[in-house]
């Protein structure tokens, strides 16, 4: 298939790329490789990094605030788009007003500007956008797949799943899910919006070669890839306040394997298809325990310590997502087990050296 | 109290301004007279107008888009902020791609501004927001004033009242109260969200002098102030489709009442409080029945048309909207009576030249 995939340079971006590259599909790339200038000004460093990517022919420097350039990209006859240009920290979203006001504007009027683009250009273009399980937050009754029906005084009707986000950026990612409703049932396009948890791993196949980069510090990495960081460094790893917070994860092969998926299966026309892309939920206390136990296994020492949550998020709380659709479409998931957290270690160790351990505690309190 | 109100040149902006300094409050306004542009810049004009506004010493002119500016007018202790400072129009916002990336750039960031300053210079100052009615869209069950109980399998938790809205002004309103509810939840601001009506009339007391400018045309005006200007000057009432389409309205002079009660009777820190700020439910048919009613009472002839509806909206559902909260704060509504009505089309009589005939019909259709 033809496909085009904004936000190419990063974690998701670049593996995605490479997945689909080994599967014979014709990829497109674009990315205005803001994230690499934020982690910069920052004094984030990224593990893995392949500083070679500009240099290919199907990669357009651009920014989906451009919406001229949208306009003309979108045009070009994709059968899907891919879309992961958008500012993925939630703790950069929180650090101030700026950084906020910066992850609302980008990541609204982008997918606002594809949204536009599609209607006027392409309507049968399937979007495939990035969510986050995040939207959700963790409700006191179980999570559906996208969409709940609501039954209230003798009557009923059908409605998004309620969406409560512990994070600015989380909430634009709610901000854009009504977006991408109202454009689709207003104008008829189809979109697959993947709610998505937190992804590990580096690697698609059985040679652990790395095939995307990989942040690792307090504001742009997520928390397993920090751990297996931590861990491969010999550092304690940081469980923020008492790690009851659970949340689905998905391996990194997995979540390659949704994308495809859902490219292969599209929606039809006027249909905003929703699917909740994990695989296992865990604890992070859960994690941090797997995580040592791998450690061990390839005979290193690894301390588990916690540290003052820097993040307003409950600590013990009700979780029960659902997660069908996927392994409807065929789905066949790799689980969390401790020969592949080793293994990732492992290529971890092999660049410990670039990691900068200043940077895998939290330097930030979301709420003073 | 001493009240800021963003947005203070507009139709509601105008009138508060006036109603609350008439009731003694401290009254300063701020306004980019950006619609005023808008307006010229599609032919559009308004009736009543008083150009002398600017004049005014309490008024400064400014965009809520300028952080700074926001930082610092919102640190000078207001004890409420009214904020009306929005792109208000729906058929603008679906005119075309440019002007739907403007409404939502600027509602949301000018309100995320908003929220940020207060944050940061002054959580205890009450914000009152203009939401409107047409954030719930027209669901299949109860409309509740703005939150609900959802019980599922079993559990149950509370949420706001599910949002889908059929233009995309509207839906800026809903990105709006998730961002309102983030940051209330987050970081205990205090905020009362008035999901509004149409509001209809000019004037405040029994001398129906006008007090605010109002706007008649297809794009920037309101149904059933366009009918009342439609009866003014004697061409047929558009009617959209059937007429079908059923919303709740309020008197000018409630909704002006409905703002000074919720200042006067603020919600506890970190609290989002949501009125459904409307007294009455009319179709459009019923409406326009109404004003013809009106006209021929003053011995004018009126006559109901129709016009291909250029929105996509249902002409036939199901509407029943709560709206207990602001009578109990005290509201004593005034319902809609021929003779006020009758008055309010006398007015418009006295301006009748400078209604321009051809923008009281549809111009654009929302979807090609």
């Amino acid at each position: 298939m033809k496909v085009l995939i904004c936000g190419v340079d990063g974690y998701l971006g670049r593996s995605t790329r490479e997945y689909l590259l080994r599967r014979n599909h014709q990829v497109y790339g674009v990315d205005d490789l803001s994230k690499r200038s934020h982690m910069e000004s920052l004094g984030r460093t990224l593990l893995f990094d392949d500083s070679n990517f500009g240099d290919n022919a199907e990669f357009i420097r651009a920014s989906l605030l451009d919406q001229d350039f949208v306009f003309d990209i979108v045009g070009q006859n994709f059968d899907a788009i891919i879309h992961y240009a958008e500012q993925p920290s939630a703790p950069l979203s929180m650090l101030d007003s700026g950084w906020g006001s910066y992850t609302v504007e980008n990541n609204l009027l982008g997918t606002l500007n594809l949204l536009h683009a599609l209607k006027e250009k392409s309507p049968e273009t399937h979007l495939i956008k990035l969510g986050t399980m995040g939207e959700y937050g963790t409700p006191n009754i179980d999570i559906e797949e996208g969409w709940i029906d609501i039954h209230h005084n003798g009557r009923k009707d059908r409605f998004l799943f309620p969406r409560q986000a512990s994070s600015l950026y989380h909430t634009s990612k709610i901000l854009d899910t009504d977006l991408i409703w109202f454009f689709v049932r207003t104008y008829g396009l189809r979109v697959t919006d993947l709610m998505q948890g937190p992804v590990y791993g580096i690697s698609l196949d059985e040679q652990h070669n790395p095939v995307t980069h990989l942040a690792y510090d307090d504001i742009f990495g997520t928390v397993l890839n920090r751990f297996l960081v931590q861990a491969a460094v010999g550092v304690d790893l940081t469980v923020y306040g008492r790690g009851g917070q659970t949340r689905g994860y998905i391996d990194l092969r997995d979540s390659m394997a949704c994308v495809e998926l859902a490219m292969e299966n599209p929606p039809e026309l006027g249909a905003l298809r929703i699917f909740n892309q994990f695989t296992e939920t865990f604890s992070v206390s859960d994690l941090a325990d797997r995580v040592a136990v791998a450690a061990e296994f390839i005979g290193r020492e690894c301390r588990i310590g916690t540290t003052p949550n820097p993040r307003k998020e409950s600590e013990d709380h009700y979780y029960n997502p659902k997660h069908t659709g996927l392994t409807q479409l065929g789905l066949e998931p790799h689980f969390l087990s401790t020969e592949n957290l080793a293994q990732i270690i492992d290529g971890i160790i092999s660049v410990g050296d670039s990691v900068v351990v200043e940077h895998l505690r939290p330097s930030h309190s979301w709420v003073k």
